[in-house]
């Protein structure tokens, strides 16, 4: 009676006690064949959320749910290994530059990414709004690219993780998301399962991210880094700012745009600074710098890094993989040919006050691009590709009254009155 | 959106919070009339046993459940209403005495039985092994019953307490079952909704029994006395003992006979005193002594309840309960007509050692029962009525090698040897 089993497990598990390698996944099997009735999981889930895990219980719980689907293996590769995750944000558009970046130096990105949630861009939103980009690559595809070009970026397939797709839809209706015990593994067994050796984790912290503390985000990437050493892997984490958006740009063909300008040397300066520090310790970390001939350290691995931003190599590789994934590379140096792109502006300008911007806060840009379109919906709607906000001002900048500090991409479905209050109450000024 | 609505509470209760009666009457009434999906309710069951409920949160639970079916109302009855309730344990067949002897010195007493669970029976199981005896009473021939006889014993219907027939379902594939949390709101709820002012609680504490510790039964015992009296109503609870049967016969027919032994001032000392026990502690708290002519209290209470068994009125009102009821009054006086009468018995005998008779199990015994074929199967299977076992000693008795010291009546059904072997195990002699 495997359902009695788990009944077990769970009686285990609400009572305080730790649960084996082996009962996790008891569990974790029934949660991706299916044969576990949804109240024994969402009973499991509640008594994980209220009893909590061990360090050795998540890694457990982050290897079964690796297992339970397709492990990508790159050991044919003669580049190492490395992957990037981001725990999300407003105007994050890192991985972008990332990829490509790292791929010019040396290492193999098999990049896995998600979509949108709520107010915050997903990478694979991004990537399709450059015309005929196809992130559905099948395993044979991801592996050419991934040689040719040094770096893939997909989306997830049905095969990767199916436990974790189970549990992740009913971790939502049954209250039990708010826990680094159910988060961490989710997040870990998919990256275990994309096969990179070394991983780097910027956990944003701030209103536009998931972690509204400092000290919530720091718990978090420290349990995701545990289950990453425990599974065998090399792990960095980053703890990056998200109480203002990342960069200028908000929206997918926006943000296609700005990671243009990074990967031609330019761009904004935080989004620069935080792709080379998240460059830097990943290879710092991955143990396999020598082998890609970067044995620098420190400030003068970084300049090795931003050589590669400056010089045109990092936008080669970017070029090279939008290409055989399918996209348009014109549209690269042509950011009008990406998609959707509204031709329709509202710029937004101070009124009354005067003074030094102090504040532009993350949460309300993104809902402000969500009111354009450029989230996505309740009922799973694409978000509009071409929509969204580029601020034309960012913290500690001076300012006078009339100046213009945003601008709003709309279209004719957008709610740009909704849009515009929301960016009146996400900016603070304070005299000089 | 109702679902929205549920999973903001279970996230209150998941994070240690108190819910409001309100919000407990949402989750209850979602539960009862089946709208909310069972992975909600479930999460809600396990969020509620990890993080358990204030004394205000049961009560408001109980009340909840109370309220999703039919409430009985005995207020146009000229007698004051009284009942009981025991967690169940092996012998326990007390109700069938109490109930008539309640009604024997003036109180009304609506009594709604259960089936029995596991190794231990059932008051229905029992009545129902009384030839033709019918336990399926609608709300107009138990209120008849009731007026005419001073109590009436019934089951439980489809309408009174759906929500907690679902929550109890749910509970057992959950894993949320063993927690005074549910337990009490779940008994309380149906006591409640039958409408008797005065309660007492027979908590049973021992192997045989479901709380196995004084501590653990003392604290069920608190909790129910706490929402009962949230609830406005008269509640007394008793702990008794329940690591050795009560009485002599275990069996559904067996305990139908003893219990008429007792109606007639006769049977086991234990059982005559437990009897006693809960019908002077429901007259003490009942606040309505003075209404049925019972100005006394204690021992000279107690002599007063005593006369009613020894004086035949209490037996009367019994013969009077199972003529209304269809049952076959014959049966009272000659056991043979009762249901399923086995007409093989097997003795144990003392093997080998000789003392005095330390431990009879009330656990192996119960399991021995069952062997026989005295329990409910695992699918529902009703219980043969006439096997069983019936102890020749009790704790204390002086025992020789080869003396008989139980009965065990079986059918062709019945494993006898499995039987035989528990009863070996549940013996315990001390040499003298």
């Amino acid at each position: 009676m495997p359902n009695a089993d788990l009944r077990d497990l769970i009686a285990i598990k609400r009572d305080g006690g730790v649960l084996s390698p082996d009962q996790i996944d008891t569990f974790v099997r029934a949660a991706g064949d299916g044969s576990a009735p949804d109240v024994h999981l969402a009973s499991m889930l509640m008594a994980i959320f209220c009893r909590g895990l061990s360090t050795e219980e998540r890694t457990a719980y982050s290897l079964s749910m690796m297992r339970s689907g397709d492990v990508l293996d790159w050991s044919h590769l003669d580049r190492p290994t490395a992957d990037k995750h981001s725990t999300g944000g407003v105007g994050d558009k890192v991985s972008l530059i990332w990829a490509p970046l790292m791929a010019a130096v040396g290492y193999a990105v098999p990049m896995i990414s998600g979509r949108g949630l709520g107010h915050t861009g997903g990478t694979l939103d991004k990537l399709e709004s450059i015309p005929g980009f196809r992130t559905d690559l099948d395993a044979a595809e991801m592996d050419a690219v991934l040689r040719e070009v040094g770096c893939v970026m997909v989306g997830q397939t049905a095969t990767l993780v199916p436990a974790d797709r189970t549990l992740y839809a009913l971790r939502s209706r049954t209250a039990t998301v708010p826990t680094v015990d159910h988060i961490a593994p989710s997040i870990m067994s998919k990256k275990l399962a994309e096969g990179a050796r070394a991983l780097v984790l910027d956990v944003k912290v701030g209103s536009g991210a998931f972690m509204k503390t400092r000290e919530d985000a720091q718990h978090l990437a420290d349990v995701m880094v545990a289950i990453g050493q425990g599974a065998g892997r090399q792990v960095a984490a980053i703890l990056s700012d998200m109480s203002t958006p990342l960069g200028n740009a908000v929206g997918n063909s926006l943000e296609v745009a700005e990671s243009v300008d990074c990967l031609r040397g330019g761009g904004p300066d935080d989004l620069r600074a935080l792709v080379l520090d998240l460059a830097q310790a990943c290879v710092e970390v991955s143990g396999t710098a020598a082998d890609v001939g970067l044995p620098e350290r420190g400030a003068a691995l970084r300049v090795r890094l931003a050589g590669a931003l400056d010089d045109g190599s990092a936008m080669a590789c970017f070029e090279h993989l939008v290409r055989r994934q399918g996209g348009d590379v014109a549209s690269l140096r042509d950011p009008s040919r990406l998609a959707g792109v509204a031709d329709t502006q509202v710029s937004v300008q101070i009124t009354e006050r005067a003074g030094r911007v102090s504040a532009i806060d993350a949460l309300d840009v993104g809902l402000a691009a969500a009111a354009l379109g450029g989230g996505r919906g309740a009922n799973g709607e694409a978000p509009h590709p071409g929509v969204g906000v580029v601020l034309a001002k960012k913290i500690g900048d001076p300012v006078a009254s009339g100046e213009v500090w945003a601008h709003l991409h709309h279209a004719a479905t957008s709610d740009v009155l909704r849009a515009r209050d929301l960016l009146d109450s996400a900016l603070t000024i304070t005299p000089c």
